[in-house]
């Protein structure tokens, strides 16, 4: 992950109060780009961070490419496998110290929840931090405003397999929190539905869950149920709580309530579509002035 | 609006470096209550904030009350009537000076929005201001959390006229915003439609907007639409762009589609329960520790 | 204070999602100066301010002045004299709340001490209220750097008054704090002896105190002190600590030395060459980039 | 530098919303000590710093020690000899990256000026990023209120080298700085000339420099000049601009004026009193509580 650093630097020579010349080093502008994820353990979803990678790189080809979780148990867990990934915190720290003097942070976040809102302080914070890169901007995460949900939206139907038959319903699984960013779940639902009243959104860890979903699916009169993974990387989540054999897993439920079952194994990181959202938020923070 | 400042104070006598004697008066804890609202020129309006002002003196009788209005452009409007209404930063300011201690601001704004925010950093700004009070807190908006949305629309059904028949719509006519706080409302839809089909939330100025309503009042075989203010006080935007008269009302361009339609003038602040809400909220801030 | 307030509104007209228009009104440029004091309740005092307001007033005829006073005593003390003062967030909020877009504070402390910092704060903590002016900037007080030391220092030499003979000693009384900018005096007293052995300066509350000055006069062969206020106003401190016939005054202790004791009981503020310095640091703040 | 990390976790059972249990860990109050000095790139003057740190573990044997440079190029020269220093930054995201939960930063600065408060504004910094240690506090440099300063300079004479003859005149080297925090020097000046008229303080790049030492020695008939770095480390400063044989270092200035000249090749890092302080101050933030 990232080419090896060029910087030169221009030499700088000051008059101190007696006269005696010094040397002062400044460094040319050098732009980086940072991608946050929360991070995952599994092979099979660093591949889809790899894909982000691969298009970021392509979108910005010059521009070189860091990675942070923001996890520390993943990161712990990593370091057993003797994989060291940066906090952003010390990503941000690294690149100061190295001489970047604007960073352009990319949240690979679906909503601006807590972890999203973590990280804004982290960047505000840096940008607080007198010897360091001087501007550091945060991308937006997948969906923020209208027009981005709209956006996501259009995408969304875009990324539903070929293989599904017209009256298949479609349950899309988010991760859902306790945090009032929540809200974007049922406000994304309505999205959907002015899309096909056979989109479904519900969450794992907040509202709605599968269970508001049950009487939908029977009023629509649906046989089958596609699960597609509403977060970055078909992780934990996706593997178990969707697509799982335990039980309480949302594929064992429904197929409890007599449903067909087709889960997709993965996440939205791995739509070049979806990618493009996120490069487009990089473009807004590298290329518009703020506000 | 507020009751005569009485406060005392201790004297606590400091020896400084010299040995000479010096007298610092010591406030004891004083503890006041900030609201604050967009605002409204609207003497009508101006019932529903004197209401908000009956209930939470109730609920706080010993604590004095104070009001700020965020709208630059209605305090200008109400100074040329010789209505002095201070911004919230004139409103700590002053109550920092008279010697209030802890300050439990009040938002009266339904989501946390653009003036939401804004009136949180000014919250954030006073807390680092050194010679005021010590502790400012703010109080959540209407819509926060999950659990504060399921209250607001349980409140939200109780507020509906008795004399709305079964298969009566009803429309929540919102503000609306650019601000990504705007997914509240399509977010709130899903809430409202867990309760009924027939009960709708549309926008002036945000997403959905009355042009989404319209479809849905044909597939549920509406008659007749009850037309009920989705903000604090039934100002300009219910007087005009809801109830008016003009072609471009929700009002003319229901009616033009054939509907039968019965504006409510009331804003939420003017029923107990909803203010019951912002109450709670106080409450929280004044009784529970942060975080 | 202040002439009435003329400001005209720019209208622009907005036109909002829905294609409905707005007016917004735009508030021009508008520049105003708050000039903040620690504060006074002696009339005599207040003299020295009016001195101050006219000399600001004669440098920047075209801006609007304001003021402030620090001391929550004071202005306790002036409001049952039915004398109302701003504290310095008060004056912000209301200079904010009435148009102004970017505010000059002139602090008229002596150092960088206690209440300059508490005061930057507050400058600090406004320029973060989002509906307030846009900038707002402190001048700083009379010593900072070593340039400003000396520009004092030369000023102080000319403020002695003419009938002072040859040998005799001047003691500046400064007022000393528990605040690391203490280190001021005893280095400001580096400056002056710089000038004269026969200058000294000592502080009511910090180190140096008149106990370190006896031992140096008598060095110095001294029989007449001047005593005069290196403070900006000659209140309390001044009329008493150092003027006054009580035993523990430095009159009195220095006479009962056997010295002769001339008090001036004119504050720093009451001499031009001083406000200039003020003016000057007013000056960069106007019309100097940050930094 | 450091002992390998021990840390263990206490496992806590977190039941989600659907009643799916999730497993937390919460790593057990863990404190480290944070160095930071400016760096130096000479072995010799890297001694002096190996010294404080002997001295901090022996003050706090259970306490981690780490260490960070605030020097770029300095840092940039070790990175070319293969030693890796962090910045304050770094060293503060790493520790909070495994877990630290308190940081005590110990600056080796002599005053608190544009380093110190660097150094100020990035501890605030980390203390506003929210997956970080929780409380992290900056000890004090060693020159800080007056008790501070008079307690160095009881120090100061304690390191006078034994070998100084009863006539000889001291001469301390401080760095010297634009920065208001300049004052210092002068200040500094007060306290020393209070112990003895023999002890002089001057600056390389800031007031009072050599020049106005010149004047002084000759009025006190002084014959014998010793030179005292007045910085942590006895660095390039006190080897060129100090001790050097160019013509326009110290040593040379004053031989040509005719002084037998004695530098003193220690840094004040490198005696034990001094250490002492700092130990002090490190006491101070982990101990006792804030303000």
């Amino acid at each position: 992950m990232g080419e090896p650093l060029k910087m030169t630097f221009l030499a700088l020579i000051v008059f101190n109060l007696t006269g005696m010349a010094m040397i002062k080093e400044i460094p040319k502008e050098k732009t980086g780009i940072l991608l946050v994820s929360f991070g995952t353990s599994y092979s099979n979803a660093q591949g889809a961070l790899d894909h982000v990678e691969d298009q970021v790189r392509k979108a910005f080809p010059d521009i070189e490419i860091r990675w942070a979780f923001t996890s520390d148990m993943i990161r712990n867990k990593l370091k057993k496998q003797n994989r060291y990934i940066d906090s952003p915190a010390e990503a941000m720290a690294k690149m100061g110290s190295e001489g970047f003097t604007r960073i352009a942070v990319q949240s690979l976040h679906i909503i601006p929840g807590e972890e999203y809102e973590s990280l804004q302080k982290t960047v505000n914070a840096f940008n607080h931090i007198p010897k360091n890169a001087q501007t550091i901007r945060l991308g937006k995460p997948l969906l923020y405003r209208n027009e981005d949900i709209a956006a996501v939206c259009d995408v969304l139907e875009k990324i539903i397999p070929d293989e599904r038959a017209g009256g298949d319903a479609i349950v899309f699984m988010g991760h859902g929190t306790p945090h009032p960013s929540n809200i974007y779940y049922p406000g994304v639902q309505y999205y959907l539905w002015e899309k096909s009243a056979l989109y479904f959104l519900a969450t794992v860890e907040g509202y709605p869950g599968l269970n508001e979903i049950f009487p939908k699916l029977e009023e629509q009169e649906v046989k089958t149920v596609w699960l597609v993974p509403f977060m970055s990387v078909a992780g934990d989540h996706a593997q178990n709580d969707m697509a799982g054999d335990e039980p309480e897993s949302w594929k064992s439920q429904l197929e409890a309530a007599g449903y067909l079952v087709k889960p997709v194994l993965k996440g939205l990181a791995g739509y070049d579509e979806i990618v493009g959202i996120w490069v487009n938020h990089l473009k807004e923070v590298l290329y518009e002035p703020e506000n």
